[in-house]
């Protein structure tokens, strides 16, 4: 959000023609702190009412907001905040405190560049105390804040909100086993579910003995509260204030509360694309257009499931997300969720492909970075064949900073015995699942958010030559570099470039690792100008690796690299975030005509150096 | 270990003089089962003694595999090892399982070149059934072996023994949340001696409800049981293996056991050098010499601390390793040990630094993989002064792949807002640590395992200007630029050089992000030629960095990078590593001279181009 809070003006009717005196009342949580119960609870209502209208006007994290919509009036009444620190976690259910902290209005342009994050984040507002995005951290931010106002003598309290599901991750545990240790004065609101973006997994989830957990790791419980009987909550939310810590106040509450379709369905319900209120139903594109590349990755790989009996595949926690919701319908029994658990989920399908399966690990790239020591000891030091599929790769676009996959060139290209791929189109990005099955070596494939490209697929699908890559347009005057979605701005540079009498190759080089090292030598020696592209950061990405490998290669050639600088990218529109970063057509063509004027600046002064030289002057 | 197993000789006498008749003769575990309880005594009493013997004779991990004879004996002879896949945690207490599988001989090579692993290695032995060396992996890759063996119908079992010091791995905890829900045939032995490398920390510690933790999981609890008591441990063993899973035992060990000073401090003992076995008084190194990098760590913070009320430390269970043991001698209170839980570590230090404070965190380079992600969203991104102090980066030695602190450069680079130093000796990491903790931004500081140089300190350390390196030596052939220790490599090499008559400049570097890019440049454009040196791996390193900027502000030098080449290195002589890496300082030099020969032979060529050019012959 770029602006700051601005007071929403008073009186103002909704859509659905209902006026919402009191919740516009609410220009901070204090005003909360001076109504009376029944008037709390009329907060709720209309809060829930407004989340609604929001969602079907402009789309979102839907599910999980209804669900916390007391449980959020409850906190911001009995905590004290700001100067309570309530740390959520992930933010999917945190669009009822965005609304009850002064960014109500500001929420229909949520996840839009001049609209709220759709996570929590620092910058945006005092109350979000903490920046969130990966499920599973509030608890050990919570625990940190909670230590150090202890050290202080400050009596501000800390708070984590944090859901069955992120209650799966290890770092959860892992700060619950700290805070049973530390005894600093730590209080949780667990909100129970019964679901991480699907039905949450796992044996906790099963035995349902919550109690038992946090007793055991020495957390007092309290609980379990119905997380929709406000009066109840009240009091609940006092008695955790009033806790010394650290303690834990296990919520019951229902996903998509209050909406009957999303309650009747709150995994179809967890995000939404604008709908319609009355029916439900969803407003979205034309419906024409190609596949997303999440759709053509499972049909990809059901297929390939068809022909080989080995392949299994494993999500975190996101059978929707990354296409295994649809995989398991062809293949029901071939498909492991192992919770919110990226690290169990890599090790995991070490352990499968140590006895013969070829798993698949479908990840997000930025989710993977979870697992990153994993990767590096569990399957590549091994040499195990697991294959990593990492959808959302590059930019993301509305999810913003915490959701890129713009480093997974960089911290994969880095681990000896990997190979890192990256498919233009999902002809290839079949093929080198293929390939990654097939050749029964640790395996990773990235591939972006979005439509794919459209094209026709090949009825059978033949495995590449490792480390090969393209050149699918030859030139003399300049190499453009390129690989995965990046491809297809290199070639219409290509074009735009001809146009101007500049004769531009144009090679896919498909694998950042090993890269084809003959190919790139040979073009690059030709052209002696070689620009490469990548959606990903430019320290230590694709362009790095082709500069790596030319300047032991082909020496003396000149490289310029185009990506993502060194910062984090902002939510917005991703067509927006390409060409800020300067990778999308017109700034490819651009980059490599400015290279080549300034070269043949370059090479008019050498001629005339080379006449001064050969006239006698020295060059040492 | 280079060669596979081979028989000890028979009725060979140990050091102490007794006679091994009953462990000579078992030359793999199936030996193990013709034995009767008492003989199986026998081999559990003679396997401690050449434990032992072992330690006192070769050091190494020593408590853990004390207080694991009995468990290792009783599973070895209750499971059908190999075909029943046994996965052992980490390493430290394997020993004896090294030495039940044929390795016996062998173990008074282990950590060297020509020896076993001091960890587990699938490459050395076929009962090794999943390498490891980091914490808590164990029920993951067992739990992926027993899901595949059950759904290909095989009846032979997984089981995973795991120490409660791994169990508070926030991995652990995925995996047994994972396996209470698939109801997979997975037997884990879990070895609670109440310690870690240090005493075991976390809630679930404190409240010893082992059982009330396992079942909330949705696990069977079997135990808890002596795990001294081999009788019961049979019996018990037996009982896992009869249960059809998923189940847990519960062994209770003492770390150390039947060596009275490893019983009396089981830390102290956890690893050790060669020692006296009578009075247990360790042979060390002469005692002389400079102190280690990580003595001049916590003495350096600890200094910083009487300075600065802000700054607090942090470890994941390796108060000695990381010095900060040392550290808490002089501030007691201001140390928080999280567990071996790198990844809440993170997190928990970025809400201190929320509320004010200066936490560093003490994470060996290797395990701050582990912490990647939180890294990136917790720190990072939201721009908080968290200090990581990476001990043991670059090449450890003994302790090999999983050990080795090859890759900090290339996966902290990557990331956006965070400062990357390395020091060349600890007057500067002095230095950089004022500096991170003065500056208020996510910094890191790496340096390797070893003697520091043994140079005196600064009485009052100045922060240094970030991101401006040094030029240590002038020269005008070639630019040798290096950082952290490699720094004393390139100095020496330009010794050479210049005995030779080649002028060499040597830049330390100082910062891998940000560069020095005027520094760079300038010395860059006069030499021409610029080596790059680091104790990493080269694929997006140090040097990848130093390529990037010069591409850029310096085209057309050339550049050659030393580094790690793309493998994993095995355990070894440390001095032997940087051999073999071609990073050591006759290998620099030889380096630098092979490129400045080349230069001069491409020079003449060049020369001759002009003349024929300045004839009238075109280049274009």
């Amino acid at each position: 959000m770029r602006s700051r809070t601005r007071h929403p003006p008073r009186g103002r009717a909704t859509a659905g023609g209902d006026e919402l005196r009191l919740l516009e009342s609410i220009r901070e949580p204090g005003d909360l702190r001076r109504l009376s119960r029944g008037e709390l609870r009329r907060v709720a209502d209309e809060l829930r009412h407004e989340l609604i209208e929001l969602g079907a006007a402009a789309g979102g994290h839907f599910a999980g907001s209804l669900g916390a919509v007391e449980l959020t009036v409850a906190l911001h009444t009995i905590f004290e905040t700001p100067r309570d620190r309530v740390v959520w976690d992930v933010g999917h259910q945190a669009y009822g405190h965005k609304a009850l902290t002064g960014r109500r209005e500001a929420l229909a342009r949520v996840k839009h560049a001049d609209g709220p994050s759709g996570f929590l984040r620092r910058v945006e507002s005092p109350y979000d105390v903490f920046g969130a995005g990966h499920a599973g951290t509030s608890v050990s931010a919570a625990l940190g804040i909670a230590a150090a106002l202890q050290r202080r003598g400050e009596t501000a309290r800390a708070v984590a909100v944090i859901g069955d599901g992120g209650a799966t991750a290890g770092m959860a545990f892992e700060a619950l086993n700290h805070a049973g240790e530390l005894r600093a004065p730590l209080r949780v609101v667990l909100n129970d579910n019964g679901m991480a973006i699907a039905p949450n997994v796992g044996g906790l989830a099963r035995t349902g003995q919550v109690r038992g957990y946090l007793e055991a790791l020495g957390l007092r419980y309290l609980g379990p509260v119905d997380g929709h009987d406000l009066d109840a909550l009240l009091d609940a939310m006092t008695a955790l204030r009033d806790d010394a810590g650290p303690a834990v106040l296990h919520l019951r509450t229902r996903k998509g509360c209050g909406y009957p379709p999303a309650e009747a369905d709150p995994f179809g319900w967890h995000a939404t694309t604008p709908f319609d209120r009355a029916s439900g139903a969803r407003r979205g594109g034309s419906g024409a257009g190609p596949p997303s590349w999440t759709a053509c990755f499972a049909d990809a790989l059901a297929r390939l499931a068809d022909r080989d009996e080995r392949v299994v595949a494993l999500t975190a926690a996101m059978p929707d997300g990354t296409g295994l919701d649809r995989f398991a319908r062809r293949h029901p029994d071939r498909v492991y969720d192992v919770g919110i658990a990226e690290q169990h989920a890599v090790t995991f399908a070490a352990g499968l492909a140590l006895e013969g399966l070829r798993p698949v690990c479908a990840i997000y790239s930025t989710f993977l970075q979870r697992a990153f020591d994993q990767v590096i000891h569990d399957v590549a030091l091994q040499e195990l064949p697991v294959t990593f599929a990492l959808d959302r790769a590059g930019l993301v676009g509305g999810d913003g900073p915490t959701h890129h996959g713009a480093f997974d060139f960089a911290y994969l290209r880095l681990i000896p015995n990997l190979i890192v791929a990256a498919p233009r189109d999902e002809r290839e990005l079949e093929r080198m699942l293929a390939t990654a099955v097939e050749c029964g070596r640790p395996f990773a494939v990235r591939f972006p958010r979005g439509p794919a490209r459209g094209v026709a697929l090949d009825p059978d699908p033949k495995p590449l030559p490792i480390g090969r890559g393209e050149l699918l347009r030859d030139g003399d005057d300049v190499a453009l570099v390129a690989i995965g979605k990046s491809v297809v701005a290199a070639l219409e540079a290509a074009e735009q470039l001809a146009e101007r009498g500049l004769s531009a190759a144009v090679v896919d080089a498909r694998f950042a690792k090993p890269l084809d090292g003959d190919l790139l030598a040979d073009v690059a020696r030709r052209c002696r100008l070689v620009v490469t592209v990548e959606d990903h950061a430019l320290a230590g990405g694709f362009g790095s690796a082709v500069l790596e490998l030319l300047a032991a290669r082909a020496p003396g050639v000149e490289v310029r690299r185009l990506g993502l600088p060194d910062r984090f990218v902002e939510h917005g529109d991703v067509d927006a975030q390409w060409r800020a970063a300067g990778i999308d057509r017109d700034a490819i063509a651009a980059a490599a005509a400015e290279a080549l004027g300034a070269r043949s600046a370059a090479r008019s002064r050498g001629r005339l150096r080379a006449l001064s030289m050969a006239a006698g002057a020295s060059d040492a």
